[in-house]
Formats: structure tokens, C-alpha cells, sequence
């Protein structure tokens, strides 16, 4: 065996962002960066800890998460994403922060506090498929908890994957806040 | 959310154990007591430890260790399979210690240093299926390493599992020393 080896671990990654976030910073930037960072200090950070996530990396308008359970991880953007929509119910449709998650179970690279590879990469392809308000997640996240009841998931298909070469299953998990026109809705 | 819930964490789960254990106790106990331990403490435990894997249980003719990568149980299963065909290359077949593995990705309940659940249940499955001197391994561990060269797999079919409602997809990894018969062999 190769004994200088990259340390690799499972894990559940989660990405966030942000729907529409430039327009709404070209619109109110400090509005906009004060609401987001009031619903990450009040209810991301708090949630992703509880679950005993933990957030590798951030972005303008979001954030990339890693779980040691993939349940966890699936439990804590249920709850982010109700939460989300409580918090969020008298903003205007315009001022409204709402997320995107996305999740992917990946045997991923570890690099000090960073975690890389392709895991990372599927997970990302999984939140820009999301709805706003919603959740994606891969096959590899699906198999953990399509034996346990209390969740609605979707089948949406296979995916393609930049560098992946085999397209990969995505189901949605339904959060019962899901934003879509009443046009999509009654298709769904 | 849930406060008090169970910790949970994704796990490669290997389980293994040897193939007609009792009766080559039967047969000589001394001799096939001092030979397995040879080969635990000589070969197994540092293949397991290199890769920062674990025991976490023994039984009386194998064990069960979990690691935190699925390629990194892989890599292990591979190497303890290979070292035991050269390590047993001289014994006469009904003196041969001769391992089956099998290996799953769960999402484990973690019970201090003991790991419960479904995932544990699949891994000890996909042992039972294994060929003696291979490696089985479910889709859960297939999809972490079908991305990557080198291994040579065997898509198995769907296999039922005892409490699990839905069949779970199995894959030979192959070893190059599994123990087969000239027919079988011939049809592979």
C-alpha cells in the first residue's frame, strides 16, 4: 500500500446561496448583507453546529457545510429551510433572502480544514438544481434515508456532472416551502 | 429539531470472517487458533491501522472494523486479501485460512465505541456473498470508487436483505485470488 496517501473521508457536503443575490445587493447592499448575516447567526450557524456540522467554506452569498451523517445533513436543511420560510414570510418578494441546498454524500479529500474533490463538485451541481426555498440531493444521500419515514422525495433523473463521467440521480426533498410559479406548482 | 437524537455518522463497514472456520477447528484447534491470530496480528490489524480504520467487534472466526473512507476500506479489503493468498500460498487446502469480505457505507448509530444499525446489517450481506478470498461490496461503496482506475468489478445484481425493504445492489471487487472452481471459474 501506498503509504503517503491523501486522507480521505465520507462525508455529507451541503451547499447554500443565495437566490438572486447580486440583484438584490445592486438593489440594497446593506440591507441585503445585514439580512443575510442576521439569518446565519440566527439560524444557519445554530442549526449546522446542533447537527454537528460544520462550515468549510464560504461564499458571497453563501456557504459549503460538511456532516459526518448524511441524515444530519438532510435534517438541518429541512430545518433551515422552514425556518427560512417563517423568517422570511412578511418580506417583499424582492427583499426576500431564500436559499438553495443542495446535498451530496462523497468520499472526499481532506486538506486541513478544507475537504475537496469530486463530492464537493456533485454537491454544488445539486443546489444550482434546486428550487429556491427547496433542497437536491444525489443517489449517494437518497440511499441513507429512503428507509426511514417522514420524507418526501421526488425523483428528478439523471443529472450530468462536469468531470463526472456518469450522470448521477437527484431527488428532491420536499420542504413543503418550496417557491415555484402556480404553473410549475400544479405540473409537480 | 429532535435534541436528544442519536449520533449518527457515515461508515465503511467491513466485515469479515473465515471460510470453514469450524471445521478446521474441529479438525486441529490449536494449530487453526495460532494461525488466525498470526495472520490478525501480522497482517490485518497494521493493514487496518495504515488506512485509520478500526475493530469494533471480533467474533470468534473474524471481525467487524469500520473506516472513514470507502476507498480506503477498499484499498484495505484488497491488500489483506492479496497478503493472505501469498501468506497461505504453502498450506494445504483444508488447512488454509481463507477470509470473505464484505463491505457497505452506512449511516451508523454510533454506541460509544460500537456502531449499530441497517449499514452494519448490509455489510455482514454482502460478506455472506463474497466468493472465499474476495470482496463484496455494495452500491453504496461502488459509487465512491467507479470514478476512479484500477479496480476490477464484478456488478453482482440486486440482493435482499433481511429488514431492508427495497434489494440492494452488489459488486465483486476482484482480487485476483478469489477461490473458485475450474467451472465456475470458466463462467466468469
Amino acid at each position: 500500500m501506498d503509504q503517503s496517501r491523501d486522507t480521505r473521508k465520507l462525508a455529507a457536503i451541503m451547499v447554500a446561496d443565495v437566490v438572486g443575490y447580486s440583484r438584490m445587493v445592486a438593489a440594497d447592499e446593506s440591507r441585503t448583507l445585514a439580512q443575510l448575516k442576521a439569518h446565519l447567526l440566527g439560524l444557519v450557524h445554530p442549526a449546522i453546529d446542533r447537527l454537528r456540522g460544520r462550515i468549510f467554506k464560504t461564499t458571497g452569498d453563501g456557504f459549503l457545510a460538511c456532516f459526518d451523517s448524511a441524515i444530519d445533513a438532510v435534517e438541518c436543511a429541512l430545518h433551515i429551510q422552514r425556518e427560512m420560510a417563517h423568517r422570511t414570510a412578511s418580506d417583499a418578494p424582492d427583499q426576500k433572502i431564500v436559499f438553495r441546498i443542495g446535498i451530496n454524500v462523497g468520499d472526499v479529500l481532506v486538506d486541513g480544514d478544507d475537504l475537496q474533490g469530486g463530492g464537493v463538485n456533485v454537491a454544488a451541481r445539486m443546489e444550482a438544481q434546486a428550487l429556491p426555498g427547496g433542497i437536491t440531493i444525489s443517489n449517494t444521500v437518497f440511499d441513507h434515508i429512503r428507509n426511514r419515514s417522514g420524507y418526501a422525495v421526488q425523483d428528478m433523473g439523471e443529472i450530468s456532472v462536469k468531470n463526472i463521467p456518469y450522470p448521477i440521480r437527484a431527488y428532491r426533498v420536499l420542504t413543503g416551502h418550496e417557491l415555484v410559479s402556480s404553473k410549475e406548482s400544479a405540473t409537480q
